[in-house]
């Protein structure tokens, strides 16, 4: 057995699939069925409380789509499971030859939206659902959560610090991006500062404090190695003491020409302390000190921080946005919409299964906007059809090769704020928000009642 | 930027922390503080419902301390952060020399008892916070919410499914690894199957099915390619049609000297559905055929589906299981328990904090049984008392090196059996269970009212 170790991580992720997906394609190599089909990949519906989603993860999908491949290890591993030597032979050689829309990053989208639609010989349509599905499903989750606690945050800048409890290595990395994307100011990971140009933020733990005999000394002793930029902890043995000690030692650093950036606030009644605090540090002429917060946070309690008119400048949210706390999942699926007939035409495919009804044939979506540029309503509407208003997919791969330069983290992240302040309150609020109207064109509805009627009688 | 993409996995996981570790660190470097300190990793609650946790997450905390190592893009990095040069030479040498102590993988574990105890020269033992925890909390939750599903399922097989919407790529590895030791029979996930050697399962998508005119030329389509081990998923258009064109499919296989595994349902009202489909199926002599339920599955789902009288022989458990979707995080924390002074004694240190006490001293976990080899209580006490029972933690690291041969996985998933099997009934209630004694030893609560009495004066 050779263990998955964390640093040995396979160079392509062709094999990071479920085995359902090799076993339906080695059928279709049996059976002869490389006609064309699409698939959309999609949410079906919004998380409780939750208004619309932001998307994120096009540009992990467009790699893995780029760099599939079998190498020798996986194809010996694949002949030991019984795939026949015909199929074998068949993912030697396979690479993605297909066409691919999707929404930029940083989009806002609804249910049923198409956020991925992906054109290609059935056999490799289907073989790529598990990964895309994978990485959309964290990052949008995340993009999404992380837009709400910023927006909860009302301009106050948030910080991403939930490292230690985000699900694994690649969760740690893509939570920050995401979030980054959705509006924060940076991560605590450095793993990711480094790798995506985050900015990376971080102050002291309660070990620290403790390892000293005096808080106060643990103060000095930090500040020594950061006069400028220092935040200290102050909720160790007692909020208000640690103030005092804080102020002690700014007041130091002033005469030595330095200044103390802020304390940070970790537990208790965050509201009551932070009022104490921001009293205490101004009355000793403090003012320019910030008041960062930590400790279980999420769009709901910051929301109800600000509301009871906390003195906090900043917040660090960890686990609960990490995780995606209270809806650590969104409801994305890759479903099949049209295939070839043995005729060569395309026929548009529905399923119509209790509380599972998808919608048929090539789709595309176009945003309606009043003349302030506000979002009004979307229509899902077929891909041959011409609606007045831009298209939110665009072609990201032909014939397997991307055609899309992948933008910026910087790019995504002004596309994501822009989406957002172009998206109404109403639709934004944190808990019951309203429903955005997301309608079919006359086309698409006509056909999927087609459709409906021919399954109905089948 | 260098983009963070998936398959461009840092050889190391050095920097995958939270900043504040390395502010901290750099703080003790200019403050000349290199003397041991010991941490303990431990949980501080159990979530809702759970009555124990199963440890997991060991070996790939151990080849990370193992393996810390900066390299010169990790430095650059670092420089540019603002970090001094003394730092950077110190990180340049860096390497982890201290102990570990821990329980082995698979362990049944309680609240406050150390999972993992480092004693290290400050600076280094901090340093490892943040991947010791979040390997911990990832593996340590899939394990104690996996071995709950699995108990649930009443000896019948569960498989992990939830590749899909697991946190990423390291969650889906680590997620198959966990549930496996937890006492799943495998997961979906191909690649975790070829690193860890895991057994792989894997039918159908419904649009393998909608990709043929009919169900039946889609069922003969597939058992064509694995004439003796398809499950038919029959639930796209109608269940009971679908069993009825599974059966006939069966029976052609029959007449060819093969055998069809089973079918498999996804959706509907799972008990009814499968009394209705096994009684179809034994009324065609097809009483060998398995009856596979997947679909939103949890402990409490299939808790409530067998008691009433549902007729599933095996279940594929996905996004409510690989996202411990009732509580995405466990309260694992790494806390400073002791540190030595000035003039070389250890003195053990507590943290009084609000509900977020901590117990004092380098410390070790023993277990007691009962005749019958049941666990009856557990008592945390100091390490240099000697219980008379079996201690939990053991070394697996002295001076930086291992001292402990890595179990293979099959190892670590009977430990957890024995582990399992040994606790009594009250303890793994699926809701509201017992809590499980755990007592401090004399020595450690004098030493813990002793502190208590000093922070109170202080």
């Amino acid at each position: 057995m050779t263990p998955f170790l964390d640093e040995q991580k396979p160079t392509n992720m062709s094999m990071f699939t479920d085995l359902y997906e090799l076993t339906m394609c080695a059928s279709y190599l049996d059976n002869n069925m490389f006609q064309p089909a699409t698939f959309d990949l999609f949410v079906r519906r919004l998380p409780e409380n939750r208004g619309y989603l932001l998307f994120a993860g096009l540009e992990q999908a467009l790699h893995y789509l780029e760099n599939i491949e079998f190498t020798g290890e996986h194809l010996a591993y694949l002949r030991k499971q019984g795939f026949s030597q015909n199929f074998i032979k068949y993912l030697e050689d396979f690479e993605f030859t297909g066409d691919v829309w999707a929404m930029p990053e940083g989009t806002i989208a609804f249910p049923c939206e198409p956020l991925i639609r992906v054109t290609a010989p059935i056999i490799e349509a289907q073989l790529v659902e598990t990964f895309l599905l994978n990485t959309v499903n964290l990052q949008t989750m995340i993009a999404t959560k992380a837009s709400r606690v910023v927006q909860a945050a009302r301009g106050k800048p948030v910080v991403e610090f939930g490292l230690r409890r985000e699900h694994g290595i690649d969760a740690g990395m893509k939570v920050a991006r995401a979030s980054y994307i959705a509006g924060c100011q940076g991560t605590s990971n450095v793993l990711a500062g480094m790798e995506h140009d985050i900015p990376v933020f971080g102050t002291m733990a309660h070990s620290f404090v403790m390892a000293f005999e005096n808080e106060v000394d643990a103060f000095r002793a930090f500040v020594k190695t950061f006069p400028d930029k220092s935040t200290l902890l102050i909720d160790t043995y007692n909020d208000l003491a640690g103030a005092e000690n804080a102020a002690v030692v700014a007041k130091e650093l002033e005469a030595k020409g330095h200044k103390l950036g802020g304390v940070r606030l970790d537990s208790g009644d965050l509201t009551e302390i932070s009022k104490k605090v921001r009293q205490l540090l101004n009355e000793r002429g403090l003012n320019h000190m910030s008041i960062f917060a930590s400790g279980d946070l999420d769009e709901y309690k910051i929301q109800e921080l600000l509301n009871k008119g906390s003195k906090i400048d900043a917040f660090g949210v960890g686990t609960r946005m990490g995780t995606s706390s209270d809806r650590p999942y969104v409801d994305v699926i890759y479903k099949l919409c049209e295939t070839q007939n043995p005729n060569g035409e395309f026929a548009p495919i529905m399923k119509l299964s209790e509380g599972k009804v998808t919608l048929p044939g090539r789709k595309q979506v176009y945003r309606y906007e009043d003349k302030e540029g506000s979002y009004v309503k979307d229509v899902i509407a077929l891909a041959d059809e011409r609606l007045d208003q831009e298209p939110l997919l665009i072609q990201v791969m032909e014939d397997g090769k991307r055609t899309y330069e992948i933008p910026t983290l910087n790019e995504v992240r002004s596309k994501a704020k822009e989406n957002l302040s172009r998206l109404p309150e109403q639709y934004k609020k944190l808990t019951d928000p309203q429903v955005y109207p997301v309608e079919l064109s006359k086309m698409l509805e006509d056909l999927a009642n087609k459709l409906t009627q021919k399954l109905m009688n089948h």
